[in-house]
Order: structure tokens, then sequence, then C-alpha cells
């Protein structure tokens, strides 16, 4: 692929855009600063609404227009701005942020960004409020690079209530596909990894988030009784334990219907891949991995289907004794889901597997679901993205075939029928969703550099 | 047995009984009261050591000596009384009570006691200082009704720690053998049952209460990474699989090795009981009893050992979703002891079974044990509880061969080589460790009659 026209030019103008990044990063640090000082956690709705006229005002202010939509949970706002090509770019942001308790656990308050020894420290920072401007920082170097111009369109969609697993976004983008129509996207996230190279994921895991919960009794019974009162604990103990077998085999009827094995493209990135494994012991004081895989492997499980046990609640769990047969019980659930797996019908078959299995009394309720994506390794999105990379952090990019997580990119690569990478000012210490979560001003800079590279690329 | 030497003067006496408890009512509620509205929460420790001596001063305004022993946690009072003859009967109570959480479910303030169509109120006026004051009541009257003579010695024991399991008093008693020397124990509990009879529990299951845990990182992890990071929570949900079957059989080796058949008489005694299925089923909206148990069947299940689940905790537990791999979990766990098992045994044969299984990583906590005991039925104690039970109730007295929870009776039992038997002021639904706790005063005056001729009775 053809970057640039002009070897000499295109020299030239990265000069630009790299000058103009650092001569006005002070100016989008203070932008950083005044939108994570503004609350906007999504689980409570503290601040929501006000952060979303923050976004439209900072967008306005770089010249973008912006358009608020309401009707699908919090307000979605929608930037857009002209390029001087047919081709246009989507940027997917999120201006909620995840709750800061454990407050007690926070250095500074997290609603009062603060600098130290490099670092910018504030809740949401991270994920995805830095994130957010170091794209619109991009914009503003790329045109100032280029007199004003900018090689091609840019969508910009901030949507409110990621952190709350996007329930309303698959909808509102299925609702403005042709507003929303563009050739490719950049997806929140992405960075460097633990050793400096940059790199993308090439897709996301879906999700299947129940809760089994059981009620056997009106109340808790004293234990005196439990040789004849029923205990829902060991009632759904024995619902859970159907559901997969010791080696992590999920036992529901159907489950791998659907399920893609890793291509030999998927397999040949893992081989480019570092070995984390002794890094993952060490950070999570891991001794034995699951099904006590090694090395290479440890990756290539990220194409296993997965039942998570997220959370058990059931009778006395305070200090000391309580003689109780618990009345009720219950548990949190996650199915992550690899290509082409389904979580509707997935939710059915784990029903019917219940039913069957005698568990009618158990009860099901449906909390979140998304469904898988994958990227083709060989798109040109994926390609520019790779090279500026490794342009800007001058090692080699990584393509990490299949992101253990979730997220609602498929809610756009499906109908808009686009490819998503991701690219980003993050590293693996950032502490996002946890106390002390922050950037660091450097990667702020590279991250807006990497972007700009992309967006000039993307529109030749 | 002869319980009265001659028939009229023992009619006289029982109606002086009688009229002094009832001439005399007024001013045992007043003492119920009074001991009601001092806090003894031994979970806590709120109030218990003001608490004995509110029941040292009780002791002492009815004339009887009272000393109040240090060294076994919360103070264990003793009362003495010398009586005309060489006998000596036991009254064992409790001063400490149960939290009183949910507090926004009482009628009125726990620890303000009020009376109510016939009812009072408060916490721990039922379980068990209501019965305390019972038993005072019934010793004034007796003496009063014979010229202030007791017909035996009495020792009253009241100690501060029963509701957190008791972990001080079989010491006490072992440290104390000649000086609590006696010829027969009444218990805390007993009363009538819904239908109005009066009866005695022949004995209680013991008792092994552990707690599990496992931690398999050193904190929680993103659900994404799920295919690699060990799942706490699924390996104690394995640990805990292994235990018993889907039949509630205890599958521990050697968990059976100490367990004694009903007797006989056990079995006789089962055929006197009411039978309660329909009755539990509507009281705790029941639909399966344990392995779909019906009728009398229901009884006999107390001679099987059980292996209760009173808690589990792992996780996220809140409203919606969370996507975490837990680091931690743990459940608690009660295992009722027939007769003759032992928890010591028991505890190392469970240490044992988790080794063996492969789970070494499960750290096993014990938080308390207690022993089985199990009373003869034809001890004439047991007859006198019986005959004088029906005379004051004026129905049959039914006996339990084995009470399903648990009690301190066996480190008095054992030591002191005697019998133990209850009798209260009890009914079904008082409400003891629950919010709205309340006696009935007729059960009360009851009770202290019936409590009266069991003391008139021993001392012959």
């Amino acid at each position: 692929m053809m970057m640039f026209a002009n070897k000499e030019s295109a020299g030239l103008m990265k000069s630009n855009i790299d000058q103009s990044l650092k001569d006005h990063l002070p100016t989008y640090i203070k932008e950083v600063v005044r939108l994570c000082a503004q609350p906007s956690v999504s689980a409570s709705g503290e601040g929501t609404d006000d952060c979303s006229q923050v976004v439209v005002s900072l967008l306005e202010e770089h010249g973008i227009q912006a358009q608020s939509y309401s009707g699908y949970g919090n307000p979605i706002i929608v930037g857009r701005l002209q390029g001087s090509s047919d081709r246009t770019l989507l940027f997917y942001n999120h201006y909620d942020v995840q709750p800061v308790e454990p407050l007690e656990l926070w250095t500074s308050p997290p609603f009062e960004p603060v600098e130290r020894d490099g670092k910018l420290f504030a809740r949401g920072v991270a994920d995805d409020k830095g994130e957010f401007i170091a794209r619109l920082a991009a914009v503003d170097a790329v045109r100032h690079a280029q007199n004003g111009e900018l090689p091609c369109n840019i969508l910009f969609v901030l949507e409110g209530q990621e952190e709350v697993g996007s329930p309303h976004i698959a909808r509102f983008v299925t609702d403005h596909v042709s507003e929303l129509a563009c050739h490719g996207a950049v997806w929140e996230g992405g960075g460097i990894d633990p050793d400096g190279h940059p790199g993308t994921t090439l897709g996301y895991r879906g999700i299947l988030y129940v809760e089994l919960s059981v009620e056997l009794m009106n109340r808790d019974a004293h234990s005196g009784g439990a040789h004849i009162f029923p205990n829902a604990a060991w009632r759904l103990h024995r619902a859970l334990g159907t559901l997969k077998d010791l080696n992590e085999h999920i036992l529901i009827p159907g489950w791998y219907e659907h399920v893609l094995a890793p291509s030999s493209k998927d397999l040949e990135l893992f081989d480019n891949l570092p070995d984390r494994e002794a890094w993952l012991r060490r950070q999570l004081g891991i001794k034995n991995f699951v099904n006590d895989l090694h090395g290479k492997d440890l990756m290539k499980a990220v194409f296993n289907p997965t039942c998570n046990l997220d959370g058990l609640t059931a009778g006395y769990q305070g200090k000391g004794m309580k003689t109780v047969t618990p009345a009720q019980a219950s548990a949190k659930v996650d199915f992550r889901l690899v290509p082409e797996q389904d979580p509707d019908d997935l939710f059915a078959k784990l029903r019917l597997h219940l039913d069957k299995q005698g568990f009618e009394d158990v009860q099901l309720t449906r909390l979140g679901a998304m469904w898988p994506y994958k990227a083709p390794a060989d798109d040109p999105l994926v390609t520019l993205t790779s090279l500026t990379g490794e342009e800007v952090y001058g090692k080699s990019a990584l393509l990490d075939p299949l992101g253990g997580g979730s997220s609602p990119a498929y809610a756009f690569a499906k109908p808009l029928g686009i490819t998503v990478v991701d690219a980003g000012i993050g590293y693996w210490d950032n502490r996002a969703h946890a106390p002390d979560e922050h950037i660091r001003i450097e990667d702020f800079l590279n991250g807006a550099r990497h972007l700009a590279r992309i967006l000039s690329g993307f529109g030749r």
C-alpha cells in the first residue's frame, strides 16, 4: 500500500504533525483534565448527562459538528468532519467510566485529575477519556500539517454506557446505518505491550452473561433441619456442576456447534507473539493456569469458549458461624463466545439443558450478551495500523488474533460492513477499572502520533 | 416413682405453687423486662458484662448465692441454693442473645421490652432470659408452698456465649466437676408443640462447623482471561462436590464409622410423634423435602448425619454484571453429627479426604464443634418431666428421640454423669433468633408451673 505519494513531502508532513502535537500538548492535557473532572459513572448515572455535554463542547471547539442522540439510554454523541476524499474513518469511544470504589485506595481523588511523575491520574483518563482527546489532537495535527485539510472524513461516535455492557449501541447503529456509513473504524483501547511493541487486536470474543438462582423455601431455616430442608446452595451447586467437566469442556448440548477453529493465519500470528507465561504468573501470583497450560498454549486457549463463575452468593457470609440452611442461592456466570457462536442460540440451549437435567426450578436470567467479532488479518486498515505503529514506536507490531474480552465492535462491523482495529494510548499497568487509573503523558503523545498517521494514510 | 408421699398434701402443695406463681406474676414479668432491657449480644460483645451483673443481682435478690467465673470468655455465673435433701438439680441457661439485625423488621425496639396481646416482645425474651426468670419463679413458688424449704439443692449455671457456640463451657465444666456435681439437669428450651403437647428432647446432634476457602490469584482478574486464569469459585465448587452424593450420603471415607443406628425404643418414640409434614411444608413453603422424604420418614432422618452448606461467597454479588474471575472463594459448611460421631475424628478425616482428592490448596478452618448427646428414654428425670408436663398441660407428653440441632448438653452430661432434659416456656412461633422474638405470658406461667413440679419431685 502506498501511504504517501511523495517520500519527501510525507516525511515533512510527519515531522509537522509531531511538532504540532508537541507544541500543543499542554492544551490537550488541559482538555483531558477538564473531561476527567466531570464524573460520568454509567453504573450509578452520576454525571453522565453533563459529561455528554462536555463531549459536545469539546468536539465543537475543535471545529467538529456534533449531534446528541437520545432514545438509546445515555446520550450517544456523533461528531462529523469533512475531509478531502470520499473515504470515512470512524472513531469509537465512550465517555462513561467505571465506579470509583474502593475510594480509599486512590492516592488522589478520582475526579480531581492530577499529574505526578509524568503520569496523569483520574478515573476514566485511560478508559476512555484520554484516548478521545488524543484523537481530537491527532485530527488537529493532521489538519495543521496539511493547511487545514483532512485526507478523509471522520466520524466520532461516543457512547455513555460502555461500562455497563453497551445495551443500546447495536440498535443505534442498525437504526443509523446510512448516517454511519464508513470504510473502517478505530476502536477504543490499544497501545503498547509490556515490551513497548505496538499492536492491534483482530477481534473480540462474544459473551453471554446469566444469573442462575434457586429459591426452595420462603425463608432460611435452622440447619438443625438439614436432613429434611432443601438447601438452595446445594441445589445451585448441582446445577452448576452440569455445565462443564473438570477439563473445562462445556457440557451443554450443541454448545460447540458453531465454533470455528483458529485459522492457519491465526496460528501463525500466535508464533509471532511473545510468551507471557512468566509475566502473567508474576502479575497475578498464579501457580497453575487452567488445565495446567503453559507457554504459547496459554494464548491459543483464547479460542476455547469459557464458562466462568463471576460470583456466588448464598446464606451466611459474615465472620464465624451461623447455622442456616439457605432458602436462596444465586450464581453469576459468563460464557465467552468465539466466532461464530451466537448468544441467542446458546441462551436457549442453556435453558433447555437445565430443564433436561431436571433443573426446571433453577431460574435463569439473561443479564447481557455480545456477539464475537473477528477482523481479517490482511485488511488494509490492519496493515496501515501496524506499519504506522512500527514507525512511531520503532518496534515490530504484534497482531493478536482474538482478544479474550468482549466489545460491541461487532455492532459496527457487521451492519456497516467494515473492519475494526484498535490503536491508542494504553500500556499494561494503566489501572483501568481500578484505583489510581492513569495514563503516561508520553503514551498520550505517541498514541496521538500513531492515530494521526493512521488517518493521514487512510484517505489515500 | 413416688413423687409425693401423701396425695392430699401433694395436691395442696401444687395448688399453693400455682397460686403463688399467679399472685407474683407481675413481679416476674418486671424481672423479665429488666433483664431483656439490658443488651447482651455475644456476637458483638454489646452489653454482655453488664448483663452478667444483672444476672448476679437477680439471683441474689431471690436469695441465691451467686458467683461469677472469669477466664472462660464472657463471665459464667453459678448460683447455689441449699435444699433439704442431698439431691441436686442443675438448671442451664444463658444470658447472651442473638444479634438484632435486621432491625427494620422489629415492630418495637428489641431492647425495649413491651407487652402486646398477652405477649412480651424483646430480643432474648424467649431465648433465653424469660426462661431463666421462670426458673427463679419456680424456685420461689416451691419454697413458698413448703414454708421456705426446697426439696433438693439447686445449681444455676448461666453462660454468656451460647449464641456463639459455647466455646468455653466444656472446659469450664471439666475444670469444676466437683463444684458442679449434681444428679440431673434441666436444659434451656422446651415448651409445648403446635398442638399444645409438652415434651422433652432426648438428646442433640453434634456439629462440626468448618470454612473451606480457596485463593488462586493475588487479585480478581478480568473474565476475558477465563480460558487461562484459575477460578477460585470453580475450584471451591469442585472440592464441595466431593463431599456428598446426590442422595445426601457423605463421601468422606470413615464418616459413618461410629454412627449408631436408632434403637428400637427410638423408633417406638417416633411412632408416638405427630406427623408434621403438612405443617412444615406450609411454614417454610417447601415443595420437596430432601430426598423427597414424606411423613414419619422426615423425623427418622434426624439420625442421618448431614453436610449443610451454610453460606457461599465469591466474586461479584451486586446487581447486574461484573465480568470477573474471582481470586478467592469460600464456603461455610456444617456437619451435624449423630451419636457416637466425634468432631475431632471427623475434622481429621475431612482434611485427609480433601488432600487425597487433590485439594491440598483448599484451606480448611474449624470454626466450631460440639459432640452429640443422647439421654436414656427410661431415666427417672425423663419420666418426671413427662408426667409433670402432662399434669400442667393436660395433654400427653411427647418424647423426641433426638433433636436436629446441637447444644453443649454433652459438656455437662458426660463429665457429670447425669441425664439432661428440657422443659420451658417456648412455643413454636416465638421467633427466637428472629425479629419480634416474644413469649406468651400464659406459656411463662405454665412453664414455671411445670418447672416447679419438676424440682418438687426431684428431691424425693
